[in-house]
């Protein structure tokens, strides 16, 4: 697996480097932002992956995010992957910015309409590999994830899904309930073949996370959320982070204790000048643990 | 003057709002984005205007360049002007990213042909005017300004033709010699009617930073410049920074003593990553004074 450099910047004591590879998982070359502090190579470095919403790239995190002075400030790298396949030759898949490109929910498409939409592959499997056998300095056995939206959504089902894997998982407004909500049920409802003739289908609830959540035996959950309260996809009920509220309840009667906290930002909406309000606060949410 | 209120996001503790008006200035609709802390109708906060660089908008600074939480920590409005008029309708003026739209330079033309591109007079006096008048808790009399490259001329021009209405000036990777560099040669040969036949022609001079500098009499400059040695537009000879250096020695024979400091930042480029690495260090500098 080679990875080609396409750019680099200076950012943070640390270098931003554009690389692109041809992706097993996707079977089409991708793109991924990675940022390394100065001295991984000497000194490795933990990781925490950003995984952007709708309509994003792997360039939108790293531009309007607002991370690099904290995490340079922990020695922590910075991962942004793509949101979606690039060209996959998918019949309408530019048509609709809720669906195809841009739009890859982080799941494997079992629909063989999508066969390269196969992002939780690309994210939780192939990324690690391909950055950890790279020489980057990335210690990968400190792991984190972060997204916002569809890509909050992304982050915490990767995280319910193995917990083990990572440190802790934050999310800015995601779509906490995407079995039971129209951005979540048209992609699922899409990317992924039913039998069952349950509402919501049987298939859809391992990459829901409020269902994971409320499922979940791990032995101790870290998750740090934040959700505007103007933010007008939560109007529009695409987010329900009660939701997520309500599955945490069911694991609180299992007697957990885990590091849960879903904070409602007062007038903040869904654009990036939320995201980099709060930003760095998640940084340092994932520092304590990363770095512990 | 009537501000029409375009957009509202929720940022950093307080509201970044777009505004349109149609500015006298110009003879043309503008658009601003001005960020006001929270409290400040009751309690009005100092402004620092951001001037952005070639092929900008009012948005780019906003969206990039990362100073809204240090902003909110010092409680300071934050201005973003746009760079060019918009539709002046002069033939030629999309054609060139170095010229014309997105590159008004923040001069008052004298060629007739360039009658809108009057950004001086915007920046310098019907913006203070006209957000001053707004009841939007803006305090012109505690006020500073920063910008990048074309913007970091712009910057250091307006604040060095009259210093005293000013704080402080900080710029990121600023034209320092424009009369004696490609990017300002061409803006100033189009946008200024010259009588002069010296080499640089004498109405250059007035808006060249280092030519500024040499001569000021003010009894105490408050300067801040940041440089990457990497800077691709270095290299190629459109900033010298050496020039703004030479033009201070000139300053320090009349015995001032200026806070005055240009540094150059081992391996950043002229990218917005290098802006929002130093501007949080950047507002750090004008709230010293700003806030004082």
């Amino acid at each position: 697996m080679s990875l080609e450099k396409v750019s680099a910047n200076r950012v943070a004591n640390g270098v931003l480097t554009k690389y692109k590879f041809p992706s097993s998982a996707l079977g089409l070359e991708t793109s991924v932002n990675v940022y390394v502090p100065d001295g991984a190579e000497a000194s490795p470095v933990p990781v925490l992956f950003y995984l952007a919403g709708l309509t994003c790239t792997e360039d939108t995190g790293a531009q309007k995010g607002g991370m690099f002075n904290s995490a340079g400030k922990h020695r922590i790298a910075l991962v942004f992957p793509d949101t979606s396949p690039r060209g996959a030759g998918v019949e309408g898949e530019d048509d609709d910015w809720q669906l195809g490109t841009g739009a890859g929910f982080y799941i494997n498409a079992t629909n063989p309409k999508w066969k390269h939409y196969n992002m939780y592959d690309l994210i939780a499997k192939e990324l690690p590999e391909v950055l950890g056998a790279a020489s980057l300095g990335l210690d990968f056995s400190r792991f984190s994830i972060t997204g916002h939206s569809m890509g909050g959504h992304g982050a915490l089902t990767i995280y319910l899904k193995d917990p083990a894997r990572f440190r802790s998982c934050s999310a800015f407004a995601p779509i906490c309930n995407p079995s039971r909500v129209p951005w979540g049920q048209g992609a699922f409802g899409a990317y992924l073949l039913t039998r069952t003739r349950s509402s919501p289908p049987a298939e859809w609830l391992p990459h829901d996370a409020s269902h994971l959540l409320a499922q979940s035996d791990a032995e101790k959950l870290n998750i740090l959320v934040d959700v505007g309260t103007a933010d007008q996809f939560l109007t529009a009920g695409q987010l329900t982070p009660e939701a997520l509220e309500q599955a945490y309840e069911e694991r609180k009667k299992k007697g957990r204790s885990d590091d849960f906290d879903l904070r409602r930002q007062e007038g903040y909406d869904h654009s990036y000048y939320f995201i980099s309000t709060f930003s760095p606060e998640h940084v340092d949410f994932h520092a304590k643990y990363l770095n512990a």
